[in-house]
């Protein structure tokens, strides 16, 4: 493999987000941009998951078996949060290896807050 | 209302066994029964948060976004898994003071099982 | 076992602590009395992974081997934590079905509160 | 200060490996070298947290009480955890834009473990 990250978005991309705006070069760069699709996949179970949890209530389950589902809930909300952090990491060291500006320094403050809302979350 | 917790429990019910608490055209004594509609607008509410994070994933949201949206619905579920284990354990108690059967004690040692699950979540 | 919990404080025992204002017989029941020994124990265990950890520093470890002994610790004092609630909870509700007076209600809300914060520390 | 990090490496060290940052005498490359007075004081005073939790037990101390020391102890831990992080994360982008060696990618790999340890301890 040779760079980590390579993010083949056309030039000219309509729909910028937010998050261009922090991309020096504009290329609206996320670090999880290869794995949208399996993030997307898992968030979508995440959503059946909590309208399990709705069913659940709505029908009087047992108490310890909604606080149950709602830490496995938790649990994959994490992974998710784990594997979004891991590639932001990645491309902030990507960025930071590739000398075209950036501010791979900016984006480790920026992690490091979000870590710190996740520990304590 | 004098006593926190009264439940409707058919008279000439003895030494529920936790089973019954499963059923679903119980007694319906839940811990949350009271709560039972604050509880699921609070669940529908973190259901459209992850649909939300689904929506900011398409658009290639800011990955920092996506994570500190991910701790907020972390917390949402953390909210309302504290709330029901507070009815819960105040249901535990309630029936150990009524002193009509039930398992008391079974409970709070799923509850304390429950909690380390939350906690290490 | 007959009662889950007893405890043979002598009567007339000086050296009060604060928790005993909460007791209303002021038998100064505390829910770990029996687990006492076990839980000291744990604890002075938690002390040398402490000073485990400022030796590592002193001697510039590897940060990341750093964070995992911070994170065994974190682990040992959530165990300590969630058996002391365990206890807690079964005293409680021990104090309900002896219907004694006490204030199991009101136990069980400072539990859930104590549990708040442990899930959210 | 100019660069966040500057690291007073000795010259002539070319492609540093994992290994040698683990060695008690080599270069002195920790993230943490520059707070390394700060992290030891912060884990002394948590020592001294722990210890006050052992007398605490001792002296028979209310249950609720107990535990919120030990969130205060473990909120204490994560914070010097989240410190020793972020100057481990600073550390690898400073590396991969110095750009003379290391590994930074395989640094960030270790934090991302680490960092999921801690989002579940």
């Amino acid at each position: 493999m040779g760079r980590p990250h390579t993010y083949d978005r056309p030039a000219g991309v309509i729909g910028n987000t937010r998050g261009e705006y922090r991309s020096r070069k504009g290329t609206g760069m996320r670090g999880y941009t290869d794995k949208k699709d399996a993030v997307s996949k898992r968030l979508r179970r995440i959503e059946g998951q909590v309208r399990g949890l709705e069913r659940m209530v709505e029908e009087d389950a047992y108490c310890i078996d909604v606080l149950t589902q709602i830490s496995a809930v938790n649990r994959a909300l994490q992974a998710v949060a784990l594997e979004l952090l891991d590639d932001h990491l990645s491309h902030c060291v990507a960025e930071a290896l590739s000398q075209d500006g950036g501010d791979p320094e900016g984006k480790i403050a920026e992690a490091s807050a979000a870590i710190a809302r996740l520990v304590r979350s």
